[in-house]
């Protein structure tokens, strides 16, 4: 029996009826060539047979004397976690979103260890997908991604030990232990700390109100005075549309080489540009532009440990309408903002997020900040494998995260680079962002931009 | 706003993690011959089209100073609770009960209206499914099966409104006001009746020790004291495989007509039977007989009102080799049960269930009555519908109700008529009972026995 850590108390209490808190994967694999028509059956079989669980993957809730504590479950069942589907006729990409959306949109049972896993059989062209989900107390974004790492291989021949029957690397998969920090567990351990230990709050405002005066100060660095409201930040309900596509790295890194942008200065512009024509379209674009929050690595050298992730905000500039003019005028904005993180020490940059994020925070954890838009959007850039994968035998075509939106954030834009592709997924509340697939097609749109 | 009743916070307050609170139905469906590949698809679309659901299939729990309260959900979703799946390759009838029984091993989500519709494509023989649950604290067993007809037709032209989406008839839709009660609803009654007023229970003390003396004096009558212990009488977790089959109901007939038994007796003849050879199987069978908690209608005229059920515990003589001699002492055990009741008014009969009940519902309620065992299973007979029904021009043909098992009742029997069949629904804790689908084989043997 384990407490749990505030961070990961956090992202229970943040946990509503319009707001589950759990974070996804969609992958879609090639089966072998030479696959019989009971492939996936005995892929599922073999999965269903390790009817064991490893830490996190047995670990379910329980409370005592109110607060809540890590046990492990001895009823662990793995037909409560462990589905295989099919997907109806006609088995289109559409039905396989419209499936995941609704799997996304569901709470995971609290009773039970907090993570499910679905193999899909039923897409026309033969390919099968995979989607899990995991609450965000029990991971984050990016343990998630290296579990699902460990779980494949580089070659075909393998077959591939499920994901919860591999013995915990300590790093990654150990609740309320120090692990990478992505976008959300900051922000959570932020809101956290202010929820939990009231004398923290003056030391936090102090520093809230530094940023403000910097902001006043020095006009070109993006505050929590530069979001503008627009329809990303209404509350949200609990219905969520997913939507994912692929791009090639090689063609928005060719991009990139054409204005002397960075991969990541392409990125932040397809999403200016797709959220300027996707607003517009609804009549609901806002006249000053929109900010992204964008978790950003500020490693200096080459070494795997001690990441230094921090929250960048990013003006996309969705008031300009020259996409090139577009693009530099996001390069700038992230440029300034990195070089105030690199005179900063890894504490400095904590101290200022918690600050920069405060009201932000603030809102959830007590409802009683003013509600001051920090950002507009979350861009999200999840490094992922270098080379192909395959899970038992089958290729890995795609794999894209589906992640989390909450009040005030409708719409979140998380991406992983896999192999030559970078992989977006976008997840939204349905009836906040209406037809927000449409932002995929407004992506491939400000790429073409950069390219013409 | 409506305060639950008694009986409803009872459903409530029993569902643990390993014991949902939710009645479920399967049916098996016979598209229309001329119907095109999409025909599913289409019908899925309209299902979804009706995105308003009327009461209770829009009533979320919310909870106001401790009490529970049912309140309209302003954000209801429909894609939270109609799902379009497939079965995976090869669809046989196995592939659909496993999906069924992880189906109905999952608690419905507390914070939405508590009930799930899944259409159910991909059986190999080209028939579609539907499964459907929805919380006992709702509805109960007789109403669903009402609400399930409505949403049928007699003829294969009509296109049938979905459900949710059908304005409520106030006597089998409004939760909290009276109903006809299943087995369950009585006994959560009483549970409730004892865990929420404790002034009664002196009283329903007094009648327990009444009923004690009465099993005393008269050893033909099944009381608490003959239930044995039994493997179907543990604590149970929260895995559940179904089972179904249908039999014909002239079969069932003809077996009694040569034996001079009502079709009720050979039901419980057959699932005497199949108790006595699949516990025999495992080494279980006791050595006194297992005894039934069977739920009978007394009305002693045909009006359609007033409907007076109550249960009755029959003997299975699980003890007895000889098929014809089990159900001739089956067949006295029922009518000396029956004549009881005949004698008794409304009031009594409820006096008396809730005192025969009382250790079962205490155990339940305060956990601190005296283990007995008031009976070893339920076998439950649910009246429906006497013509052939169709849904959306598709032939129903089968219709199967899919229960609730609780701790110390590790295996529920629910059957209901459908035209000229007899329906039977078996679930159970699949832990607590390894290969319970043996039971249906073991069930046609018990009527073969008796055709013999």
């Amino acid at each position: 029996m384990k407490p749990l850590s505030p961070q990961d108390q956090m992202f229970l209490l943040l946990e509503r009826r319009n707001q589950p808190m759990h974070v996804g994967g969609l992958q879609l694999a090639r089966p072998p060539k030479d696959a019989g028509p009971d492939y996936t059956q005995k892929v599922a079989d073999f999965m269903r047979s390790h009817t064991k669980a490893c830490a996190p993957f047995n670990l379910r809730l329980e409370r005592k004397l109110g607060a809540p504590f890590w046990v492990e479950d001895e009823e662990f069942d793995i037909e409560s976690h462990f589905r295989h589907l099919a997907l109806p006729k006609p088995g289109r990409i559409r039905e396989l979103l419209a499936l995941v959306s609704q799997l996304h949109s569901a709470h995971l049972d609290r009773a039970k260890p907090l993570w499910e896993f679905y193999l899909i059989d039923g897409l026309e062209d033969g390919r099968i997908a995979i989607y899990s989900k995991i609450h965000h107390a029990l991971v984050d974004g990016i343990a998630a991604m290296r579990m699902m790492m460990r779980a494949t291989s580089e070659t075909p021949e393998e077959q591939n030990i499920p994901v919860w029957a591999m013995p915990p690397r300590k790093r990654e998969l150990v609740p309320g232990e120090d692990r990478p920090r992505s976008f959300i567990s900051v922000v959570g351990e932020a809101a956290g700390m202010l929820g939990q230990q009231a004398k923290t709050l003056p030391n936090v405002t102090r520093e809230l109100y530094r940023s403000i005066r910097a902001a006043r100060s020095n006009p070109d660095y993006v505050s929590v005075f530069q979001a503008p409201k627009s329809i990303l930040n209404q509350r949200i309900t609990g219905s969520r549309r997913f939507a994912a596509q692929s791009w090639s790295l090689e063609r928005i890194r060719a991009a990139g080489r054409k204005h002397d942008a960075t991969l990541n200065d392409v990125v932040l512009a397809m999403c200016g540009s797709a959220l300027r024509s996707y607003l517009k379209e609804l009549g609901e674009l806002p006249d000053k532009p929109l900010t992204s929050m964008v978790p950003m690595s500020l490693r200096r050298d080459d070494s795997d440990s001690g990441n230094q992730v921090a929250m960048i905000l990013a003006n996309l500039y969705t008031s300009i309408e020259d996409p090139v003019e577009r693009l530099h005028a996001i390069q700038r904005s992230v440029q300034t903002s990195k070089d105030r993180f690199q005179n900063m020490s890894q504490a400095e940059i904590v101290n200022y997020m918690a600050a920069t994020m405060a009201p932000f925070s603030l809102n959830y954890a007590t409802g009683a900040a003013p509600r001051w838009q920090a950002f507009n959007v979350t861009i999200s850039n999840v490094p992922g494998p270098k080379n192909k994968l395959y899970w038992n035998g089958a290729e890995l075509e795609g794999m894209y995260p589906v992640s989390i939106v909450i009040d005030g954030q409708a719409l979140n834009i998380t991406l992983n680079s896999y192999a030559d592709k970078l992989e977006f997924g976008l997840i939204a509340c349905r009836r906040t962002l209406p037809h927000m697939q449409r932002l995929l097609d407004y992506l491939e749109q400000g790429l073409a931009e950069l390219e013409a």
